[in-house]
């Protein structure tokens, strides 16, 4: 924190403000110029709300000139935090990017089942599927609940792909990170501060959405409750902020993924699904995405869309998928960062998790 | 619904977009023009996501013409929601405009019972407290707790005063409705869905904050939620939305009180203290609020709001906040709605709920 | 500006910095702290781009300390703007509230002195009218040009009103400025600089409408340009602001009355035709505008809304606008700031401009 | 338009609501529901105000259902515009992509020659150079005028480049066509209709930026004013949209690439440079754009940005420059799409335009 003091402060005034600090045990040095003076803050606040020093009488203006969250800054942790996964799969730094891919909604095993097997042939190793389920309308579908859960952990497992799921409340994560192997906290939870700490509680990675009209200084800020509760597998994920355009349902926000490499060391994909709302535009911001550097992808996938209970113009199909999978490994390759595209094994009969051959 | 179809559409599309709706139960109607045909939907759609039916062929368009919200909506309810407290003192309607007033967070004995006295000499019956407090970041003051509602329940009992207190997650609610005679849904937590089916489990009046990006019809579906639940005794408060202009923390949305009187039959309150940030913009913004037909406004005082742990630069002084109530019985006379200002009465020595003379 | 170096910023990098001002003529001084120096620029940075500094090795960060404009500030200029027209009517400071009443699009002359007749008798002094129309699409009425500024000078000496319409381009301000009492600069054209310097060099008042999608900050950067040139009469018209909200066309932005109030000292009224674009709603944001500290209103009125050629949907009819002044004049008393009604005078068969009688 | 009938409209109403699209030449035809009545609009509404029948009693809502540009639109002009330069470069289809570079100001003669021969050397066939500039400052360099002008043009046909300039009022605009080879409209002049009438005029091609808060469909009529005038050769430009988050000047919005694509047939291209606003970012959003499909870029390239007298911060280094080429070239060739980069050719002493060799 800086404190401009006007040009015309008096020093019964500059002593007022002083004497406000130290009463609260703020440390501060007072840099004297000829025309005007600026107190600078030295170390803690002490939690106190320093905005409001910007009415008392001498003031000019009270500028923040740290990041206000620090576990998920750069400048306390310069490398990038890479997340591996059991079988060494890894997620962030210099790791292949990772696509994530599956329905919006469980509906069925019948229809999780049919997706995770053409995603897993696409080489895709973690799948997405929603059991609870956050509905703008409390007369939509809200999930399947922990039926859901039970075929996602099936099906994955069959498959060797690892399970991507939301927690929508507190009480509901512990039962959450026994089924999934990456916890989702969606968009709309982003400043639900008891799940936050929640998750920062677990052993399993995070998957932290960042909320429709929320800064990157708020997400990353949301980032730190997880990770001052000791969790440090956080992934963030980009998927669309609110603006005035209205042609999309949102508007894909991809600058914010250069934007987070340079504040944070987490670890950020993309979700094209959520971002536009429409099923035709997914293929070219996920392209998009990678090529300004993202650590993967989030997309939504479904047998039979037209006919889906949740997001249906948004997920792609079959068809859409592969084509966009093709596209996916050009354009990854052209930055340097290979897309993740692991060919499924069979083993005794069971597909199981190798380490994927692209991985250095 | 009504589902526009392109000027050229085939009858086998027609018949395969019929076909569509048929399987999935859903009724409608085909209405033929010479040059276009549309089909209008008739009732529900069964949960189904309509909106993918506009990437169908032969489909122009999918237009929603009924407002998905029903419980909430002015045609489903055209009186006005009236809530009435024990003591008979009404929130909505005709009845008098309410102020609600106190610290941002309870933070001492001493602090509660400062502001309680003075915004109860003020003619004040609803304060307001945060005991849980969500908090941006992890490392700000996160709120006295249950210690908070304890002193909260005592002091509003001395005053005669109504307390107004957050809800974060869905565990808290029934232990907080014990405390609490109306129970608040903050901004963040606007679409927290277990959030909003266990406040509209409890008898209490629920105050629902509006989202800082959301849509007024978000809003009216998160109303939805609670009145679906069984508690019809919702009320609105704008708070402020995020928009491009940094001069304020937010923008408040005073057109959003004769939007949702318009939409809704639910009373609408303003929060001028989270809507600008700043207490010298405080007052203009709450004459403006009750000159637009608001019924109330919640507004945050604070003894010595340099001290105050959280929010100190919105908060009013004592001598801002008279002046202020000196305002707004004036614009409220001029509005035909006066503000509900119920001089304190002591009885046997203790301050006692006397239903208000203003009312009618 | 405020120059922040990094903690570890060595000497050379501060040399390096120092010879850039220095070789520029940009002159500093030098804050030592224990932990940081700080470099406080005095005076002009002479036109360079000093945002670009923060790029160099060793600033942690530039931070803007004084406004950019200067004679539209209010610390340029401690007193209101009070502007006088020719009759001695005032508008900003004490005065009286004023309205400015008409319809969107001069149409006809019937059109035109029917509406001048019910609003002049309302007791409004200042008609608005479209001759020159920007229109979103090139197939619109596009206004009757010269002709309808005829009509309206006419109309407007029948009356004993001041004429208000918009300048388009340059080149047809000084004509424009033959008829207009005051000219206006539209929304869309707030930063189109030729336009604002051209009227700039003129006698006349100018009404500058803010940009749907510009800070206050730039919207004062724009009148600044108009000061700038010579002209110090600028009425500031806030008319609604874009953000996500789509209730309404735009967001009426009634709060930055009073941020302009406290930044600027140049008179400052509200348009809720346009803020809101539906005539139910024009009436209490009105209220609204009044009730936070507006010098005035203008707002649309049509004696046949339904058939207008512009803007019908948001046109008061006459009734609206009559009920609507009624609510006017007791908001403006309530808050101290009387609302111009003027009675209609008329001197040996003609209207006259005759000073208000309500004007102090 | 559809005109949506309120369930219980009565036969009375729909007359008089037939009589008022009757007596304006309006033709509709009725549609007639079992519960529910539309009413379609056949062809034009000859310039009426259509919204503001949603006022009339018995109107439920009234429904827009083909997009207002005719011109402009993919459904009039099914292939894509491809616009040819008088060397036979073309822009747009399936034309290799392009890039514009160059100063933000011309500065001085050395300048802009060593700037031209990077990026010539760099294969670049565009240089963009301003020569009027408009400043949210009155105080900021404003440009060289036709004395920079003429400094392009030279030092275009020395280095066989096209230049790119900004007009920014009507008057100018027959001169600045003399020196230009592509005339820009700048983002703030997107909706200045006199100057969108007179660029409309002209034989060369425009750059139409998008309004940092304008929507899709307003560009795209903005777009219309310029064909509507006879100059079918419009270039769009995404260049940024305000929005909420403040890390970056403004929002690269890359999925107004596609949209684009799917709505028009006008080629578009993407300036991450004023999207940005800071070097650093230019890259990754730039091979973003590339990827997401855009036709080409236009970015800001300084010989010194730190001396710069505008956008010295978003401007690349000549370094910077050649890197972000290199990368260009993979993503583009990883879509399909490469990039023009077309080797600097001399004959007889002077570099030539030659016809690109990766044009097929």
């Amino acid at each position: 924190m800086i404190i401009v003091l006007e040009r015309g402060a008096t020093e019964p005034q500059i002593d007022q403000i002083s004497k406000y600090l130290t009463s609260r045990g703020i440390r501060f040095e007072r840099m004297n110029g000829r025309l005007q003076t600026v107190l600078g803050i030295v170390g803690s606040t002490g939690g106190y709300d320093i905005a409001s020093l910007a009415t008392m009488p001498g003031v000019q203006e009270v500028v923040r000139v740290s990041s206000p969250y620090r576990l998920s800054s750069r400048s306390a942790h310069p490398e990038d935090t890479v997340i591996t996964m059991p079988d060494g799969t890894r997620i962030g730094g210099t790791a292949p990017s990772i696509v994530i891919a599956g329905p919006c909604s469980v509906e069925s095993e019948d229809q999780v089942r049919r997706t995770a097997e053409i995603v897993r042939k696409a080489g895709v190793r973690f799948m997405r599927g929603g059991a609870f389920k956050p509905r703008t309308s409390p007369y939509s579908f809200q999930g399947l609940g922990f039926d859901g859960l039970e075929l996602l952990k099936k099906v994955g497992e069959e498959f060797g792909m690892y399970i991507v799921t939301e927690a929508m409340e507190p009480a509901q994560v512990p039962a959450i990170a026994e089924y999934a192997d990456i916890v989702q906290v969606g968009s709309r939870n982003m400043q639900n501060f008891p799940l936050l700490k929640q998750v920062g509680s677990i052993e399993k990675p995070v998957l932290l959405k960042r909320g429709a009209a929320s800064t990157v200084e708020e997400w990353l800020m949301a980032a730190e409750y997880i990770l001052a509760g000791g969790n440090n597998n956080v992934i963030l994920c980009e998927r669309g902020i609110r603006t005035f355009e209205p042609s999309l349902r949102f508007t894909p926000d991809l600058a914010a993924v250069p934007v987070v490499k340079k504040l944070s060391h987490l670890p950020i994909i993309v979700d094209p699904s959520h971002a536009t709302g429409r099923r035709e535009f997914v293929s070219s911001i996920a392209r998009g995405a990678i090529a300004v550097g993202a650590d993967g992808l989030i997309v939504e996938v479904h047998p039979d869309p037209d006919r889906a209970l949740s997001d249906g113009a948004q997920s792609l199909t079959f068809e859409l998928f592969e084509e966009m999978m093709g596209e996916l490994v050009r354009v990854a390759d052209a930055v340097n960062r290979p897309l993740l595209v692991e060919p499924l094994h069979k083993k005794d009969g069971a597909f199981v998790r190798k380490p994927s051959s692209v991985q250095q």
